[in-house]
C-alpha cells in the first residue's frame, strides 16, 4: 500500500461541497440525497462477480471492496461528475467470516472517504455460491454538462490518461503462476486502481472533451463504443499508446490495447482545443484521431494501418469454465 | 393475471410529471436524471436471490421480474416518494435461455410502465449458481417531506394498508405441496404484489404520517423498526389486524402478523389527524397505538396483552439448507 501511504489525505481529491449531500443514509426504506438546484443526478450500477471480476484466492477482502467501488466511481468520472453516495448489495457464501466482510467494507470505505462519498445503503445476504457485490453510485454534474459517449466528431483528437496494460499483464502472470503471492503494495494499479474523478472533473470544468468513457473494458472495446455512439470511426497510432511497466519491463502492446480492468479515461477533443499534458498529476496522451470511416484502425510502427478489433475484458474467466457475457451499460 | 387485466391502464397510478425525468438512459457510463429543483432524491437497492426471495420452479420469469421491481418501488412508496428510474443488475446461470431473460424483463417493464418508471441502466452477467437480481430505484420527494421511520411519537395511532398474510399463507401451501401448480392469476398478492405508491403519495401530500415503512419483512419486524428508530413502543390489537383470505378461508393471524413478502404500508399518525378508511381504493385500518414503553405488545381477543416478537421474513429458506441473514436497509 505504498502508493496509498505516500499520498497524504489532505492532498487527495475530495468531492466539491455543493455538488450534493446525503440527508438520510442507512436505516430507512430509502436514502435521501440532496442534489442541488442546477445539477443533474448521475446513477451507475456495476455487478462484481467472483471468478469474473476477482478471485478470493488472489484478492484480499479489502482489495475486492476497493475494486468494486472503483468501478462505480470511474463511471461517474467518465461523465465529468462528482460522486455523492454509494449503495452496496453484497452476497457472500454461508461460511464467510465476519472478518472477511469487515475487511471488504474497510477497503470500500477507505476509497469512499478519499472522494467524500457516503455509503448510504446496502444489503448483506447469503449467496448460494461465491461472492457477488453490486455497487450503485449516485453523483451529480452541472445541468447539461455531463460528458456523453456520443459527442465525438471527425477530426477530433483522441486522448487517454495514465499508462495502460499493467493490471492485465499482472493477471496473466497470476494465471501462469496461480500459487505465487503477489503483494498488493507492489501492484497498486491492479489491486488498488484509482478512479480518475479529479481528471474527469477538470476536463468537464474546462469544457475540453466532446466524448468520454472509462476504459474498464479495454481501450479497443471502449473506443469502439465511443465510435458507435457517435457514428464515427477512429485511427490510433500504436507508437503513441502509453504502455505501462510491470516490474522492470514494459507490458505487451496488446495488453495496453485490449486490457481493461483499469480505470483510465479515454476522451476526444476538438482539434483546436488545448489539452494539458498532465492533469491532476496524471499524464494525458494524444493517441489518434476521429474520422468518418465508421471503423477502428491502428497505425503500426512499420507504417501499415490495420483494423483494430475490439477485444477487451474477458480475462478472469480465461482459466475458468465460465464463459462471460457481460453486457455493460 | 385477472387483477392486472381488470385494471385499465388509464386508471392506474402514474408518476406525476415534474417529479423527475431520465435525460440519458442505457448506453452511457451513467444514466443522467433530472430531479427538479425543490425535490430531494430517493435511492433504494434490493437484492433478490433465488432460494431466498423466489424459486424458479415456483415462479415464472415474468413474476420474478415483477416481484424484484416491486421491492424497490415499495421502498419509494414508504417514503411518500415518486419513482423515476430503475437499474437492474441480473446474474443468471450459463444455461439460462434468452426467453427466460426476456420474460423476466417483460415482467419488470410491465410494472415499471404502470408507474412511469424508466429502466435506465443495467448489467446482465453470468452467475456461478442461481439467479440473482439487484434492483436499484431512484425517486424523488419534495424537499423535507420524505416520511422517515423515526417520527412516531407516543399516542400516535398505527395504521396498515390492505389485508395481510396471503403471500406467506400461499408459500406455506407451496412448501406443503411442492409439485402442485399454483396459477399466478389466482394468487396475485403473491405473484404480482403491487407497491402502494399512490397511497404513499396521498399520505405524504396530506401530511398524515409521522412515520412510515413498508412491511416487506412482516408487520411485527417492520413495526419493531419504526419503534426502534423512533425510540418508542407500540401496542396492537389482534382483533384489528386486517387478515387476508386465501381461497375461501381467512389466513392464520400469525401470517398476518409476521408474514412479510407483501408490500403494504405501515404508518403512524398523530391522534387528532383524520385518516381515511380507503385511499386510492386500498383499505386503511387502525390497528393500535404508539406508547413510551419501548416494547412491542399485542392485545388478544381474551383481553390479555403479551409481548409481540418480531418474527418476520425468513420464509423461502424454510425448506432449504440456507439460513438467511439478510440485513435490510
Amino acid at each position: 500500500m505504498d502508493r496509498i501511504r505516500s499520498q497524504s489525505l489532505a492532498s487527495l481529491p475530495k468531492r466539491r461541497s455543493g455538488a450534493g449531500s446525503v440527508l438520510v443514509g442507512i436505516g430507512d426504506d430509502c436514502a435521501v440525497l440532496n442534489i442541488p438546484s442546477g445539477y443533474e443526478t448521475l446513477v451507475t450500477t456495476d455487478f462484481s462477480l467472483e471468478g469474473i471480476h476477482f478471485r478470493r484466492e488472489w484478492h484480499s477482502a479489502d482489495t475486492i471492496g476497493h475494486r468494486c467501488l472503483t468501478r462505480g466511481l470511474s463511471d461517474i468520472a467518465a461523465m465529468g461528475g462528482e460522486p455523492v453516495a454509494a449503495f452496496l448489495s453484497l452476497a457472500v457464501p454461508a461460511e464467510t467470516s465476519q472478518r472477511w466482510i469487515d475487511q471488504f467494507i474497510v477497503g470500500m470505505l477507505r476509497l469512499a472517504k478519499r472522494f467524500g462519498v457516503t455509503l448510504a445503503g446496502g444489503d448483506i445476504a447469503q449467496s448460494p455460491n461465491g461472492v457477488l457485490a453490486d455497487i450503485s453510485v449516485v453523483g451529480s454534474v452541472p445541468a447539461g454538462k455531463a460528458i456523453l459517449r456520443s459527442g465525438a466528431r471527425p477530426s477530433d483528437r483522441i486522448f487517454v490518461t495514465g499508462e495502460l496494460g499493467a493490471p492485465i499483464a499482472l493477471l496473466e502472470e497470476m494465471f501462469a503462476a496461480p500459487k505465487r503471492k503477489f503483494r498488493p503494495a507492489s501492484y497498486p494499479a491492479h489491486f488498488y486502481p484509482q478512479p480518475q474523478v479529479e481528471v474527469g472533473r477538470y476536463l468537464r470544468e474546462k469544457g475540453i472533451p466532446s466524448a468520454m468513457i472509462d476504459i474498464s473494458d479495454g481501450l479497443s472495446t471502449d473506443l469502439a463504443r465511443i465510435c458507435e455512439e457517435s457514428g464515427v470511426g477512429a485511427v490510433i497510432s500504436a507508437n503513441a499508446v502509453p504502455v505501462a511497466s510491470l516490474g522492470r519491463h514494459e507490458v505487451d502492446l496488446r495488453h495496453a490495447l485490449h486490457g481493461g480492468d483499469e480505470y483510465q479515461l479515454l476522451f476526444t477533443a476538438p482539434l483546436k482545443r488545448r489539452v494539458p499534458n498532465v492533469i491532476a498529476g496524471v499524464p494525458v496522451t494524444l493517441i489518434g484521431y476521429i474520422d468518418e470511416s465508421g471503423e477502428l484502425a491502428i497505425e503500426h510502427e512499420n507504417g501499415y494501418t490495420t483494423e483494430l478489433e475490439p477485444k477487451g475484458w474477458e480475462h478472469f474467466s480465461a482459466g475458468a469454465k465460465n464463459k462471460v457475457r457481460t453486457t455493460r451499460k
